[in-house]
């Protein structure tokens, strides 16, 4: 069974965008053992729109169309896609109002071009979109089902696996039974995990390890494919459980997971509390804590002490030290993960001091040297790290390894 | 000048790898005059190749094909398009011995499955790989040029730049001047954008305006094409002037600019210092700022006091305050703002506080209720909003805004 995916919008063939909704598409229609004929990107003109739904429609079993749904002028999908299938299109009164009604809820004031957002090809059924304004729509040609969904990434890859899938699981027979499990590891760059894999041992019929850098993470996708669902699903935990056997140490999460998230939730089921002082990562850890619902139990306070004077009044370092051994340094980065720590009365103090570039570095202290401290029980421990990245990734791998260190002196103790 | 691209590779049907090439491909060609009539891909599969070369040779002035060049198996594309073509492949004895030296030079053993790289369709020119094993070549059919290199990236964009690019320019007379400026906007959606901007003044020929949202932003990009490059230049100026009298008041940049750089660049310029007290968005104001170089200049500190202690601890906001209006209320917002530029010393303090959800929320104060305040010169002001979308969007449209009202203050003061 081979799906076509048609991916409209000028932002794309110009390049201005990266199109990264049809490898989703593709990756989900793989993954639930469908195959993919081609993807077509084609821009806002009826003409191209029309051809390449002609050539899709003649290779493939099914069609995913993406982009070109919302209100301005430019997007023209809903009309290109009736006209090529020759069908009128309506309004439909329930999106309409559904549509004002959300208006009024979020206070933005209605403007007709939004009405262009009711219509639909005469015979379509809606895909909701419970992220955006933009429906989808789907329907049947030849007895091949052509969904349309929006560009927007999160819109389309919400309204994909929660609208489209379902709905060609309907209407289209399974090849194959797959199973999937993602490995999240961090600590190791891709070659050292491959060569840290036995891969003899790993060997199963219709099993598949794929590599995903992910900065800073690693992440292996492991897929059982085969016609026997229990064999399919016994063979993925068989392979994954022989990865772990050599990876664990590298191992922080599955599936859904993030370092924060795990990090977080052993925060929460311990009943700690924790302090971060940030300088060099300018508030990306407490930022990532409090990405997770529920984080105000345990995260005290966080302080962004990028001057001296912030490191010396929130969290009592002493200027003497500070001018001895440099804000950069493990002196500072210790009396810092204490001076949180204690100042917040919490079980754990976490802090960053470091040179994020691109000025700022001396001979002994280049750009990219960044110090780690973990304050925990009386006890503290420091590390020492030099990036080659830009400013951005050493604030990203200094957080992470950060909240790394947390994770696993909650798991394993200081290591 | 309308080119289509052909992206060959099982990698990329199945989503397993993110497709990059294509994109960089289309912007070079749109910026240097050319237009993408299509992108396809396929698998390494010879009748979906040869399906798409005849399309895209349908539709399309030349075509540039990349992926499968390499020596594997999989890697079909030259026997494919030389069949597609109805040319014989024969072996270039040049290319072979370059391979077999360039194998040597690295130490790497010979394997005959190599030599499939010195092969290449009757009567095609090569062109050179400086940075990979794979040649790539190109041959014309009616007139039409067809470039076909690797699909490994750094391969296809350098053989792309350097040896497509003078090809097509040898090759494709007719060549457009291009101009184009994207201009930022925030604080509307993209239907009441569309809807202040009076296009009638707007319609220029060879003037194209397009709309991009990038949460929570809306970006135009304007493009001008022309044959005379000062008629181009002069059109793009023209719409854009006209675009910023009807938008000024939601322009916030141009181009490469971030509200962060230029809310930073305005304090810098300005020589002022700011100091951050965030509570719902966690520190992600401070992590922007200082996403800048050279933010520690105006950057003292930031605090991120999650807990109400911390409230009373670092910012001096008065327990009473909290108990009697609540931690997520106007008061104390405007406390935490003076309350850090007190503390801090600094000329501005900016604040935060809300319910980012998923719980939390009460009847008057409902998940998403955000306060942001801003305290200079002895003068605070305050905003409420209330925002329907997850916690983390509702933590970057709340950063988003608050940076907003900094680079706004800053340049027309509070309003």
């Amino acid at each position: 069974m081979n799906i076509g995916i048609l991916v409209i919008g000028n932002e794309l063939t110009s390049g201005m965008t990266q199109d990264t909704n049809s490898s989703f598409i593709a990756r989900e229609l793989y993954e639930h053992g469908w195959g993919v004929s081609a993807v077509m990107t084609v821009g806002d003109d009826r003409d191209a729109i029309r051809g390449g739904l002609d050539y899709l429609m003649e290779i493939a079993d099914a069609l995913v169309v993406t982009g070109g749904l919302g209100p301005t002028v430019d997007d023209i999908t809903t009309a290109a896609v009736a006209s090529a299938f020759d069908l009128n299109l309506y309004t439909d009164d329930v999106v309409l109002k559904q549509l004002k009604r959300r208006f009024s809820r979020l206070n933005i004031p209605w403007t007709e071009n939004n009405a262009k957002q009711a219509m639909f090809p005469e015979g379509a059924g809606i895909i909701d979109n419970p992220v955006g304004t933009a429906c989808g729509f789907f329907l049947e040609r030849g007895g091949r089902p052509v969904a349309v969904i929006p560009g927007v990434p999160v819109e389309a890859r919400k309204m994909f696996s929660d609208g489209v899938i379902p709905l060609f699981r309907d209407k289209i027979a399974y090849r194959e039974h797959v199973a999937k499990r993602t490995i999240k590891t961090f600590g190791r760059t891709e070659s050292r995990i491959d060569q840290a894999l036995s891969h003899e041992d790993l060997k199963i019929p219709g099993v598949n390890i794929g590599f995903y850098p992910r900065f800073p993470e690693i992440h292996l996708v492991v897929t059982s494919r085969g016609e026997d669902s229990r064999r399919t699903e016994e063979n993925l935990r068989v392979v994954c459980e022989r990865i772990e056997g050599q990876l664990y140490r590298y191992i922080f999460g599955y599936d859904d997971d993030t370092m924060e998230g795990v990090t977080a939730a052993l925060l929460t089921d311990r009943g700690l509390t924790l302090s971060v002082a940030e300088s060099c990562t300018g508030g990306l850890i407490t930022d990532r804590l409090t990405d997770v619902p529920g984080s105000s139990v345990f995260l005290e306070r966080g302080v962004v002490t990028y001057s001296n004077t912030s490191k010396v009044e929130l969290l009592g370092v002493p200027a003497s030290i500070i001018e001895k051994h440099g804000a950069v340094s493990e002196e500072v980065a210790i009396l810092m993960a204490e001076g949180v720590q204690k100042l917040a009365g919490t079980d754990i103090g976490l802090s960053t001091t470091g040179i994020a570039g691109p000025a700022g570095g001396t001979e002994k202290k280049p750009v990219g040297t960044v110090f780690i401290a973990l304050s925990a029980g009386g006890n503290s421990t420091c590390r020492r790290f030099l990036f080659r990245w830009d400013r951005r990734r050493i604030k990203e791998i200094s957080s992470q390894i950060a909240l790394n260190m947390l994770r696993r002196f909650l798991t394993i103790g200081v290591d």
